[in-house]
């Protein structure tokens, strides 16, 4: 039976022990619920579609990386960004930079092109006002980096209520807007996907601009550079980009059909708890807490669509 | 400079702040030491080889994966695996599972192969002791998972002073033993590496042998499974494992030539540190923090040696 280890680790029972969050894991095995059974047990109205406004389809020769934008928390980035899709900007440009552990990162490596009417600066969004108006859904546990965790439509996040500030996190498939040192530096003509552990450090230095929603292992997978920092040694060791194309501006029948689970429903609030009790079969000893960057965000075809 | 975007935060220049653990971030810019120059500091007695009899060497049609056992928190099951290797087990067996943001698992496919002299069936080497003997480098961060986090012989490791139990924690990189339902199912016969974000839900559920120092990226590199839990769905697509060997049943010639940093050295303290108040002309907001699974582990060419 070895070859069934980790399988029911990964996904067919998750423990749920209790809906209401405590600091200690419970002393005995309770009913089971996995992921998949509490994903059926959903109700439509807890998903969402993305929006074809804020949704990026990176296409590269082995396949498509859906992007979804967080103009919630960085409008002049994301609008930057949105600028250069819409002038074709990417089309052709190529990945540059694949680090172990780290990122794969994409732009112009000769930086010759045209920004056109983009900006070719900006002001930081590396953190937001966290204003009434801004969805968060805390997580309870403690965290190595942040007063607080949670989630923000979709988006993993932290928050500070001694400042008074909100971000995004660095958790796997994030996409951040590369910039050089100075702080307006960064236009969105450069971007970045994380593919290995969290680099949290990066948080509150950068401006998140989104994540990967589909797709992420196309890059995950991609050859590391053997230059310093990952970068390919030679051009024709880059992944070139075909194009990238806002939802918007591409034909219906030619986008994804996926729907999000929404990060302030019930059932994900389900989720996690189920990750911070998981005992089922496989799991003996529940962790009692879970991070941000360790929570599944599901993902799933449009229910009845094709 | 967008093409420079990230380089210089990814390794030319980590801040040294202070070699004093303070809570807070320093309010100020100060001197710089970047983890190069750390290194290049470092006295040669903070540097370590890896123990032929603790390191195998896994051959793949991509090239080697060198894996460090931790015989002082799993004797039982690293005795087993190096039982299998001695006796070929491995050699013609294959990589079954790649799942993304996961792990990357190998064994036998078919579950045929005996297991020979080695044990089949294995007691759970989850945590052990915290006895005093245990060497073990606290970090001074609050921690998700565990009540401490720290470093034991080269190994991220958590320890729980309320029940004086240590165990070695799921980075990126850990290698662990496979089992099913059972808690004495994991005999070696299946091993896995841990390919994304650290799934620190795993810890204390399954017994950590060690941890891959070099070639990490031909496993995290592979083609992800189609079928459930990222198994292959045709043998076709699996990796074949060409052999595994001990280091010491290798010839010196063949031998890696490496050494690992001691996590026990002053140079390492240091590190740590420059990652927590990481501050130089890109990081501009230190963490004041860093997680266990955040701590590079430098390993470098011999000095001297070719």
């Amino acid at each position: 039976m070895a070859a069934l280890t980790l399988r029911t680790a990964a996904a067919a029972s998750i423990a749920l022990v209790s809906a209401c969050a405590s600091s200690e894991p419970s002393p005995s095995p309770s009913p089971v619920k996995s992921l998949s059974e509490l994903l059926a047990a959903s109700s439509p109205s807890e998903w969402r579609r993305l929006d074809p406004d804020n949704t990026l389809y990176m296409e590269l020769p082995s396949g498509r990386v859906v992007i979804e934008l967080a103009p919630a928390f960085a409008p002049r980035a994301v609008a930057n960004v949105k600028a250069l899709v819409r002038q074709e900007y990417f089309d052709g440009l190529a990945i540059v930079r694949v680090q172990d552990n780290y990122v794969a990162q994409w732009g112009d490596p000769d930086e010759k092109r045209s920004l056109g009417d983009a900006a070719k600066t900006l002001p930081p969004e590396w953190t937001r006002a966290a204003t009434p108006d801004l969805v968060f859904d805390g997580l309870p546990d403690r965290d190595t980096y942040a007063p607080q965790t949670g989630f923000s439509g979709g988006f993993p996040a932290a928050r500070d209520p001694a400042s008074q500030r909100a971000w995004l996190v660095h958790c796997y498939a994030t996409v951040g807007v590369g910039r050089d040192n100075a702080d307006d530096s960064g236009t969105g003509a450069e971007l970045y996907a994380v593919i290995g552990n969290a680099p949290r450090l990066l948080d509150r230095n950068i401006t998140v601009v989104g994540r990967v929603v589909q797709g992420v292992e196309l890059l995950s997978t991609l050859p590391r550079g053997a230059a310093a920092l990952g970068f390919y040694e030679k051009p024709a060791q880059r992944t070139p980009i075909r194009q990238v194309r806002l939802e918007r501006d591409v034909p219906d029948a030619d986008r994804v059909k996926i729907e999000l689970l929404r990060t302030d429903s019930a059932t994900f609030r389900s989720i996690i708890e189920a990750r911070r009790f998981r005992r089922d079969d496989w799991y003996k000893v529940p962790a009692g807490a879970v991070d941000v960057c360790n929570v599944p965000l599901p993902v799933r075809a449009i229910q009845g669509v094709r």
